[in-house]
C-alpha cells in the first residue's frame, strides 16, 4: 500500500489515506494540537476516544522546554507522549516568525530570544530538521518563512525565494528514512508566487505538500480564492496539508478544494474558555440560561461528555473554576470536530460533500456577525507561545 | 445483608462492607473529595480507575453554588456529578466554622457571608438536613459545631452542647428514609467530653458516628491518642468516620483505633500542586532531578498514569503549565491511597496489620521531619472555601 492513497473523489474534494510508521489516518483530517506535549487537558486515552488518528506537537515550544534532547531521551515524542498515533511536527518557522520584533533573519537562517526566559536562540534549516529528526514524529515539516498578511510585495517575494531554499537544504538535512517530511507553499495572496513556489517544491520532491501563510490575517473569502489555485499546483498522489486552520466552515471550503489535513487549536482552546462547538453553532457555557438545563452540550453527540454530563453541570464547572470544565469541554469539541471529519469523509465517498451544509449548519456561519457568534474565535487558531495574551483570550459572554 | 458489618478483625483494627442504595463500600475505605461537585482534574470514570468507591461532596460549597435546588432540578448528585456510586455529603458545619470571623453563632444556628460573593447565609439543623436531602447523597451528616484547636474549655463544653441538641434536630428533620444519616462526636481532646458527646449521639441513635474537630490544628500524637477511647465509646455494629484525615500514618493509626471511614483533599491537592505520593515518601515532580527519568512516579504501581508515563514527562507538564501535569499526578495519588486502603483491608484479614509499616515506609515518616519531607502537607486536608490562600498552597520545591 503506498503512504498516501485517494479512495474517493467529490468534484476537487478528495477522500484518502495516510499510512504511517504508527498507523493509517483517514483524509480528509483534523489534527488537535498538542503544543507543549500534551493536548491540553486530555489524556491520549481521552483523545482516542474522540476519533482522533493524528495529532500535531510544536517544534518551537518543545526544543525551549523539555527540548527535543530529552524528549529523545525518554524515549522520543511518541513514548514522551503516551500517543502511539501517527504524530507530526510543524518546523518551528510560524511561532518563530509570529513572535516578528524579537527575531533577526537573514538568508541563513533566524536568530531570536526563548519567550520563556529570553534566551537567545537559533533556528535554521539544518536545525530545525535535526530537532525533528530527535523528537521522531511520523510526519515533520520544511522550515519555511511564513510572513503575515497583508505583506509587501517585495517582502513576500524574499520570503517565498528563501522558503524555496530552505526546503531544499531541509531535504538534504533529513537523516530520518522512517519519518515523511512535507514542503510548504508560501506566497500570500499572489497566485503566481503560489503557483512557482509550488512548483520548485514539487521539483525538489518531498511526501507531502503543505499551504503556508494563510490564516495569518486575511478574510474568509481571500483564503478561499488562494487554495483551489493552489491546491491544483500540487501533485494528485500526495498528501495536502492546510496549516492551522481552522473553523469547520475553512475545513469544509478548503476540504471541498481537495485539502487532506488540517489543524488548529480552536477545539481545545474554546473548550478551555467555555465555547462547546454543536452542529447549530457554538454555546457559551457560562451562561446563565444552562443554569438547570439537563440536556447535553449536543443532542445526539456519541463523546463521553455528551454520553454523562448535563450542560447545567458543565455551566457549574466553569462558574466554580473546576478544570473538569476545561476538559470536558474540550473532549466535546475534539468529537465534535472527529464527527464533523468522519462526515466530510462519508459523504465525499457517496458523491455528496455538498449536504454537510444541511447536516452542519455552522459551517454556514460567518463567525463575525451579531448575536450569539459575536464573541466566535477567528479562523486564526494557530498555536502561539502560551505567554502571549492572545493565548488564552477569555471568550467570556 | 445489614447496612453494616464487620467481616474481620485485627486487634481494635475491623475490615467490613457498607452498603448504600448506590452500592457497596469495603471499609476501611477512603473518600476522594469532590468540594464543588467534582474530584478537581479527575472524571468518574478515571476515578473508578483508582479504585474509589465512595466519593465525598461538601453542602457548603454547593449550596452557595450552584445551590441544593439547580442540583436537585439537574436530577440529584449522582447524576449531578455523573458519579452513580456512593455519595457522602458533610454537613457544611466545618466550613462555616473554618470561616471564623465572617459568622454569627447562637443556640439556633449560624449566619455568615458567602466567601464568593458576601452575600448573608444561614445555615441551621433544619436547614442543613434540607439541603442533604434535596442533594441526595447516600450518607448525610448532621450539623453540628466544630471548634479549632487549642479551644478554650468553656467554648468546647459550649459547642458540644450545641452539637447534641442540634443533632436530636438534624434527626428529626430528616425525611428521606433512603439516605443514613450519621453524627458527629465533637469534645477536641477532652475524653470526658468526647464520651458525653458519644453516649449522648448513640442515645438519639444514628447510622454511623463521625468524629469531628480533629485535623483543625493538634499534633499527630495528641489526634491519635483521643481516637481509641472516642472509637471505643462507639457501637462495634456501626460505621465510623474520622472525618477530614488525613496523611497516610494518620489513616493507619486512625484504622488501627478501629476507623473505617476517611476522606481527605491531600491526593487531590497535592497533586495539583506536582506532589506524587509513594510508597517510600513523596516526589516533588518540578524537581530537576526528573528531567530524563524514564521511570514511572512509582515501581509496580498499576494507575493509569505509571502505565504510559515518565517522571521526565510529568515533570515537563508541570513546568510548562500544562493541566494535565495536575490530572495525571493526581489520578497517581488517588490510586496510591487505595491501594493503600486496599492492603489496609487485605492485612486486616489476615490478622497482620502491621506489616503495612514495612510496605508502606511513608507510614513512618512525621511529615514535618527534614530533607525531602520538609514541605510536606501537613495532616489538615479538609476543605477549605477556594478562596482562602490556604486553599492552593504552591508546595514548590
Amino acid at each position: 500500500m503506498p503512504p498516501f492513497e485517494v479512495t474517493h473523489t467529490d468534484g476537487r474534494a478528495r477522500r484518502g489515506v495516510l499510512t504511517t510508521p504508527h498507523g493509517r489516518v483517514q483524509t480528509p483530517a483534523f489534527m488537535p494540537v498538542g503544543t507543549a506535549g500534551s493536548i491540553k487537558g486530555v489524556t491520549p486515552e481521552q483523545l482516542r476516544g474522540t476519533g482522533t488518528e493524528i495529532i500535531l506537537a510544536n517544534t518551537y515550544h518543545l526544543q525551549l522546554r523539555p527540548t527535543a534532547e530529552v524528549v529523545h531521551d525518554l524515549g522520543g515524542l511518541h513514548r514522551f507522549m503516551g500517543w502511539d498515533g501517527p504524530i507530526l511536527t510543524d518546523s518551528g518557522g510560524y511561532q518563530v516568525f509570529s513572535l516578528a520584533g524579537i527575531n533577526r533573519i537573514t538568508d541563513e537562517g533566524v536568530t531570536f530570544r526563548s519567550h520563556i526566559d529570553g534566551s537567545p536562540m537559533r533556528l535554521d534549516p539544518r536545525i530545525a530538521i535535526e530537532i525533528q529528526n530527535h523528537l521522531g514524529a511520523d510526519i515533520i515539516m520544511a522550515f519555511d518563512q511564513c510572513p503575515p498578511l497583508p505583506c509587501d510585495p517585495g517582502l513576500l517575494r524574499l520570503a517565498v525565494d528563501r522558503t524555496i531554499r530552505w526546503a531544499a537544504k531541509c531535504k538534504e538535512a533529513h537523516s530520518r528514512s522512517d519519518q515523511a517530511m512535507f514542503g510548504i507553499v508560501q506566497g500570500g495572496l499572489d497566485l503566481d508566487l503560489r503557483a512557482r513556489c509550488a512548483k520548485e517544491l514539487v521539483a525538489i520532491g518531498f511526501d507531502g505538500y503543505a499551504i503556508g501563510g494563510l490564516s495569518v490575517g486575511e478574510s474568509h473569502r481571500e483564503m478561499i480564492e488562494v487554495l483551489t489555485p493552489v491546491a491544483s499546483n500540487l501533485p494528485e498522489d500526495k498528501p495536502r496539508y492546510l496549516m492551522g486552520v481552522g473553523l469547520p466552515r475553512d475545513i469544509l471550503a478548503a476540504a471541498t478544494a481537495g485539502i487532506d489535513l488540517f489543524d488548529c487549536v480552536l477545539p481545545t482552546r474554546n473548550g478551555r474558555n467555555s465555547w462547546a462547538f454543536t452542529s447549530a453553532g457554538p454555546l457559551k457555557m457560562r451562561n446563565e440560561k444552562h443554569r438547570t438545563d439537563a440536556q447535553p452540550l449536543e443532542k445526539d453527540c456519541d463523546c463521553e461528555t455528551c454520553k454523562r454530563f448535563s450542560r447545567g453541570y458543565i455551566r457549574h464547572l466553569f462558574n466554580a473554576g473546576e478544570m473538569l470544565g476545561p476538559t470536558l469541554t474540550s473532549i466535546h469539541n475534539l468529537r465534535f470536530y472527529q464527527r464533523f471529519m468522519s462526515r466530510i469523509r462519508d459523504l465525499i465517498s457517496v458523491g455528496r460533500l455538498a449536504d454537510i451544509m444541511v447536516e452542519f449548519p455552522i459551517v454556514g456561519q460567518s463567525g463575525r456577525a451579531g448575536g450569539a457568534q459575536r464573541h466566535l474565535p477567528g479562523a486564526s487558531g494557530r498555536s502561539r507561545p502560551s505567554t502571549c495574551p492572545t493565548e488564552e483570550p477569555r471568550w467570556t459572554g
